[in-house]
């Protein structure tokens, strides 16, 4: 499998809950994949931060592994975030998503207990020598609380043979000039932070991990084509159009403000996870008129 | 039930793990407990930080809060901590400490999407409404990703019937200042960061909330022993005596520290979980040579 | 000439202007200096942060640094800030302070560059060099825009003949710890963070260098006896009592709140000077509200 | 007078001072502005950080203006640097460089004591009363101590007539964008971040204020002229290829590095004024490596 397989936008689908019963909703998980692979986007990355993959029990998790993956059915690359506090649980998902068909796995070394370079290079080891498909290597300190300097990072792509891809969500964009460095150009990097999208391309990110797309998936594939036609102009004109729901998303929290959005778009997909809330009406109506206004 | 029931020195035993299984290993966390009560510790606070409460399966969970709090056996007053990531999850193990016997639960507002401070007030006020016991709030950014003000902390013990006391563990002084005159000295405050324990006491704090009697009992108990006789000079003395041991199983992470030492003591614990690691061998060198500069 | 010369709480005096010419007002000057004194403060330390020392012109420094000296006379002892940008101007300095009378000068490593540990070392060194009486290490980040570690302060007053105590304004009071460590309680320290003033003499420090004595020149004075005395919860409640207003001039800077709290008790010593501005109507009732409270 | 007086590559020149008499160089200064001009650089920016500005005496100051506005002899436009602690000195500086022809006057809000927004905008308002040319307001709160919010930055832009560019050193990309929101893009913005050279014209400054020319001026004039050109990719190779040299001028701070770098290049222009040091031999030669590899 070739690292090109990523590259462009990769998109976050949410993780919709019945109303009812708090679990998981099929139905509603299905389509949201649906409108995403329909928009065009280049891969599919469920059970991420946005999917609020850290609230769900165990049994949840598989499940919507399961229905995510196989519903993508190929149409685009999948690449499933099994991220979790335990090694042994981590390695229990890492083998799911392969099991059920990912083309990658992207693993954000959550902590409790801040770690050690040492546990850090152990966690990633031990996931990677479990399975054979490739790994995104994350890092996030805002959610995980743990951060890998480019070096750790850059050394870790070195020594495991299946951690090929790197996912930068910090929005340092100086972190991607050291990872760059650090390796000639040869890691490939995710861009994680929506509003350095145009400044990371500009850097030579091969892809902006997104959750954008469920709200303005056009906007954002646009903005990509831009780049890859050498347009900075327009892409920078694309850029901040788009930059105050990217802006507004982040601030308000993805499962938060993408599910409000997604409910001003006509698709009810329920509230976030208890203790998130659902947005708040005057907050609702803001995204509203930020995407009304990029239409 | 008096909120004076806590004060002094409360401990946090570790969660030993059985080498073959990996599960609770039931034996060596009685004997942990006895230790601690046996050498007069004030209080027991099970599943906290240092009893790796975030790496434990629900059904793990359950098993070393019912072993702590029975074997306990009311000898003194005992807080279990019953954070969650879920306020589902959290309230079902609050509910379970109760049902068990404890006499009050410490809830950190852990996170992985930062929370609001309307999200924070209503995951204590669900959890508060389920059970009868007091509530000990904590605040750790540090672990918990979630920094709640000192004015927001005041409002909830005022607002929210059974939050009765608060435990710091910032390791700044000021906050317990405001706390003190946000109520008039009127909130019970503990601090739980160990290199405060002296000016904590200075300024009020009604207790020291420590990893540390595991292998330093007699010092901490010392310690507030001169504070509450008035012997500034000699609390002094004792505070630095212990520092060195305070600070370095603060810097290495308390269940890997703790374990490292009640090993040098006698007590074979076993390791951290995964991802975290055992201390190394120099490092449980240098922690055994502190360890005996203060026999 | 001892170490010990200076202890208990060392106090800053301001620096008025002449509202004609803006130049120093030096009967104003004299009247607040005799008002320290005469309040039974420990010493006296002209041209420090409180003093506007940095918007001053040569000329001007030099002329406040007589007047202050040669008006305290020997009644208590004097530390000069003698700090500047420059290394030649700050060993211009020294050398005036010390010709002048002064016991000590106090040198903060101001810079626009930062330094490097050895550009901070040969700083020191080459004023020290210059002059023989001590100098007092000030460490105030904020201000100075340098920070310099424990280790490298108890480096310096080992290594550099005449460097003798330190001052320490970061309100850190772990730093205070490592300090005592390195030089197993040897190197007085003094404490330059008004609401860590409890803490600090908790924790060792030999004095208290502060700006309030200007307006509560008693309960400053009163805290300083009861932790001699051994007095722990009369020391903290008077530590309370007045940390509202060590808190409010902290805030507000040193020299607008002062000069602002000295008007309110009927000493008009002006303005700070531009771009300081003077402290609004509406703060300055507030500060009112806060001293009459302390009466 | 244009805004569009400043665009691409604006040079910082270095104040070399005699080594015997230790005052202001005129020779080398003169020789150093016109090796810029020489090169093509679009503006000369003298008397900024790189220009040791505050490590002069009021006369030196005078002197090195009048020395660099005469001798670029409006070859270029001239913008400089005039930031003093005191709104005094630094409206004394402002109209002393409008008399000897700058075109425009850079103002960093340097602070001792933390300003209020209030006090920041008096600051300039009074400097741009008092003279007809345009302000271009600075910010880099590592050296000032200040750090302006882009809200307060674009409005001095809209409420202070002459203050009409703006030079952000923060090195965050995100002020860029949200200078360009609060105005549609109408604020021309010059990047003073030697790393975020390449983000910074992708998000459309209008100039990089930079030293890198003394050293390397071709590569940052083809950096400039392939962004200009649209020619992304060439551009990223031009930045990722000189980035080296800026990232090592910008650790090791610009007089030092540049004064090192310049005699490498066989101009000595002597060292930096103390407390700052001569580059290290040993850093010296990492330098001449970096310059050599990409010659």
């Amino acid at each position: 499998m070739s690292q090109a397989l990523f590259k462009g936008i990769i998109a976050y689908p949410i993780t919709p809950f019945d109303r009812e019963t708090d679990g998981i909703d099929g139905p509603a998980l299905r389509a949201s994949i649906d409108r995403l692979v329909n928009d065009g986007v280049h891969a599919i990355a469920p059970l991420g931060s946005t999917g609020e993959s850290a609230y769900l029990s165990d049994a949840e998790w598989d499940e919507a592994a399961e229905i995510s993956i196989g519903h993508v059915a190929k149409r685009v690359p999948v690449v499933v975030g099994i991220s979790d506090l335990t090694t042994r649980n981590a390695i229990r998902r890492a083998r799911f998503a392969q099991s059920a068909g990912a083309d990658a796995v992207m693993v954000l070394p959550i902590s409790y207990w801040k770690l050690s370079e040492a546990e850090i290079v152990r966690h990633y080891s031990e996931i990677a020598h479990a399975i054979d498909i490739p790994i995104m290597l994350y890092n996030n300190p805002a959610t995980s609380g743990v951060d890998m300097s480019p070096q750790l990072i850059a050394r870790m792509v070195r020594e495991i043979d299946n951690v090929t891809m790197v996912k930068e969500s910090t929005g340092d964009i100086q972190r991607m000039h050291v990872l760059h460095q650090l390796a000639d150009g040869e890691i490939p990097f995710y861009n994680g932070s929506n509003p350095l999208a145009l400044e990371a391309f500009c850097a030579g990110a091969s892809g902006w991990c997104t959750a954008a797309p469920n709200l303005i998936a056009r906007l954002t594939l646009e903005l990509y084509a831009a780049i890859q036609a050498g347009k900075l102009d327009e892409a920078r004109a694309l850029f901040y159009r788009q930059l105050p729901v990217l802006e507004f998303i982040l601030k308000g929290g993805l499962p938060t403000t993408i599910k409000a959005g997604l409910k001003l778009k006509g698709h009810d997909v329920g509230a976030p996870r208890r203790p998130l809330m659902a947005l708040s009406d005057d907050a609702t109506a803001r995204l509203g008129a930020l995407l009304e206004a990029v239409q």
